[in-house]
């Protein structure tokens, strides 16, 4: 396929995507397939000789789209969203072509430097504090990961080698090998599967903070400052605490204005993981749940997640960017160029061009379109709650914040369990649930870009029309 | 902007792309810019209404093309290549459209499954042992990574983690902490950077096996053995080696089939990065470069180097899948799903649809188009070498086997660099150097699916020149 080609397939692939987009609200939201339905569909071998390009085009429909789980579907209330906004396709496809690789600011200086400062701009608009901004000046500043479980772990490993770097100052002669396994961190129970994961990766011990329901999920300080002293008298060195904002199973937040002076005395690292509320903090009514933030050392949110740029794209801050180079410093000849000691630039990831689609995206909406965007999630989670509230056969399982809804039958987890299943075998709606101090709970997310009222209303008359027949059901079973 | 806007603006930037492709070759390759150029190119926040679309574009030759190094120049020599074809980049645009997260086979089955099958393809390619390839039954396969350095991690720890269950296994009373510290990796002391920082992120000792030159920059398995013996002898558990098959520097190869049986005796998880030279085993006559595959644990290379899939595409095969899954599992209620046990997918990143660009490329271009692809640049880097080797001024610094020449003036390393900086600053092509033996050394490895000989030629005939005044301005001083 050569150039003049591609002009016309890419121009027939535009349409093919308008087209998906368009109609998607027409495919059922969750697949119809059992495991390994695609293997059979197509040859078991990589065809000697090209194909067409039609067929290739046709086996879209034909082997692809049958097992798609649309996110993009209005009717898809699953996990967090997933952004997808036409500005970022274009950026995409712009990366795609320049694809350069950007390890060292020599790679390609463009896609280093506006990267720094796109950081700035999304930096600015969630009124961090100076610190965090790189500026022409700063020691902090903003860098692009591919995911929030990457943020996470980023964080952990300087941490884990600042309080490395710290213990032999203080004491020259104790031996660097032992220190780890002394080392311990700390998150909330709530936190997401990949904090306890970064954990395992860096070999330290992560332990979990239990929270309470009645605390609304929410780490308290007195109960990290306990566990830190347990641990310092069992000769355990605390180093790093995770905070969540806006947690994955019921968006809960933790007190950062009160465990950020508690960490902050302990010489302890605290990374804020906000991957999905992150967003909402550039509306100003949002922006007090980011309080505390001067206490962090990291901080990092995933606008691929709810701020219309195309994954992937998650952002990190640090209060000081020595702290990341030092901990992942590489300098074979092979990376060596003229400005490699430019502190303005720190990378500890290849990737393509991706602050391309920050700037397109925050162009093209400016910060209020992405501000209405944020609030016309809100106000339609708001309205499902109403709608939940409205209903005497369920409850509200969690405060609703921001776009995401938890709620159940009132009864049992196996009522809620098979009231669930019936949705999603339903294939019209797409959810899925949380545990939440032992009861089975729906989660309820608005994602998509185009979901309006009518699809909140028309999947509210789903859930309780199968919510009546599992009841029903289990009536009829009792008599 | 909405989809009937993107249907124009789509098809615009696809011509805008095809423009920039098409004539890529006008542009110095190589930006003439300072760090700090562009921040002072657009404003210091975003706008608070949106950008017209127009003004957006028109930034993209004022501000970011100045400063990009263009990879896909065919005047684009440096570092090793990062794939980029057409049908990668319509693949890419489809995968943005669909915009699913691949964490889990529920979460969108069709890319699960694309993917372990994409692997299969691949692996048939290769002709990897049947153990590697997953079809129906197997209890190994393939998995996409973003990256090899990623590869190198993941399979790092799954050995880690293997290596930890059998002590424990054959010593339950051991205490688990404790172990980290004793277990020792190695690699050669020509490994990609990647590899020492898989070390150091995994908090394990990571030693460099010494290489020479008289053996072509391969390690021995007689220096392993005897590294291996001190190791134990000292108290320390050798569990991981990874062996590179075309390394950053030189294109050397370790020599596997020697080294693997070495592994296999003790236990040893042996992993192959292959990042670049992989590519090349899908033709008969590069596949003996992969002899003693049978012994690894691990495989990885770069579709997204040299074999036409753009980034980020990085190709991991594992003789157990549960190895990875065992190293890595997390299972909160929020990912569970009917299908949870199947044990057939496995998944250790989120990602986008990233097998729908090797399937589009696999069969847009077919198997015998990927081998004339890699034997066009193969001839290319032979010619390169004629040009270099016919020139008595200058020598070749290692065996030229795949696409990378290594070579440098006679003479002084300050003489060879001072011919790298010239041809830098010319930008008209652009070469990065390392270091072998203590030698500053050019490397020159073909790079673009556009290069052609007579780039070839003009390369060769840019780099004389230069050297001709740098020999006459060593002359001059001399006098
Ligand atoms: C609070 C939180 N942290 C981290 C993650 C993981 O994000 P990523 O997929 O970018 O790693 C999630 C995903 O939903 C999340 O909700
Ligand atoms: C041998 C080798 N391994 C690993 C890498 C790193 O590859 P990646 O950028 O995909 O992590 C390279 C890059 O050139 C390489 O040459």
């Amino acid at each position: 396929m050569d150039a003049a080609e591609f002009r016309r397939r890419g121009k027939e692939m535009v349409d093919l995507i308008a087209d998906y987009l368009e109609n998607i609200e027409q495919r059922p939201v969750y697949p119809d397939v059992e495991p390994g339905y695609l293997r059979s569909l197509i040859p078991e071998e990589a065809p000697e000789e090209p194909d067409t390009y039609e067929d290739v085009v046709k086996d879209i429909e034909r082997v692809i789209m049958p097992g798609v789980t649309h996110w993009h579907s209005p009717y898809f209330y699953a996990y967090f969203p997933t952004a997808n906004s036409f500005p970022a396709m274009l950026a995409d496809m712009l990366s795609g072509a320049i694809g350069c690789i950007g390890f060292s600011w020599a790679a390609s200086p463009a896609c280093t430097e506006l990267e720094t400062v796109m950081m700035d701009w999304l930096g600015k608009m969630l009124k961090l504090p100076e610190d965090f901004i790189a500026g022409t000046h700063g020691q902090g500043g903003g860098v692009i990961q591919g995911t929030a479980s990457e943020a996470t772990l980023v964080a952990l490993l300087a941490a884990r080698s600042r309080a490395v770097r710290m213990i032999l100052a203080s004491d020259p002669q104790r031996p660097e090998t032992g220190i780890t396994s002394k080392l311990v961190a700390y998150s909330s129970d709530q936190a997401h599967c990949s904090v306890e994961r970064a954990g395992m990766i860096a070999g330290v011990r992560m332990k979990k903070i239990p929270t309470e329901q009645s605390d609304k999920y929410a780490v308290q300080g007195e109960t990290l400052r306990r566990m830190i002293q347990e641990d310092k008298a069992a000769g355990l060195i605390p180093f790093y605490f995770c905070a969540t904002l806006g947690t994955t199973p019921s968006c809960a937040f933790d007190h950062i204005t009160e465990l950020g002076p508690i960490c902050n005395a302990e010489k302890i690292w605290m990374h804020i993981d906000a991957a999905y509320a992150g967003s909402s903090f550039i509306c100003p009514e949002f922006r007090p749940l980011l309080n505390g933030i001067e206490f962090a050392d990291s901080f990092n949110f995933n606008p691929h997640k709810w701020l219309l740029v195309n994954f992937d794209c998650s952002t990190m801050w640090v209060r000081k960017r020595s702290d990341l180079i030092g901990a992942f410093k590489m300098d074979p000849l092979y990376l060596k160029h003229d400005h490699q000691e430019s502190g303005r630039y720190f990378y500890t990831d290849n990737s393509l061009f991706r602050s391309l689609k920050m700037w397109f995206v925050f162009r093209m909406y400016g910060l209020k379109g992405l501000q209405d965007y944020i609030r016309k999630h809100v106000e339609l989670a708001k309205e499902f709650e109403s709608l939940v509230r409205a209903d005497q056969r369920f409850e509200i399982s969690a405060d609703v914040v921001l776009g995401l809804v938890c709620f159940r039958l009132k009864g049992s987890n196996e009522v809620n369990e098979t009231l669930l299943k019936r949705i999603n075998n339903g294939r019209k709606i797409h959810l899925v649930p949380c545990q939440l101090s032992g009861q089975f709970v729906l989660r309820f997310a608005v994602c998509a870009r185009t979901t309006e009222s009518r699809h909140i209303r028309e999947a509210w008359r789903l859930i309780t029309q199968l919510a009546e027949e599992v009841i029903q059901a289990g009536l009829d079973q009792e008599l």
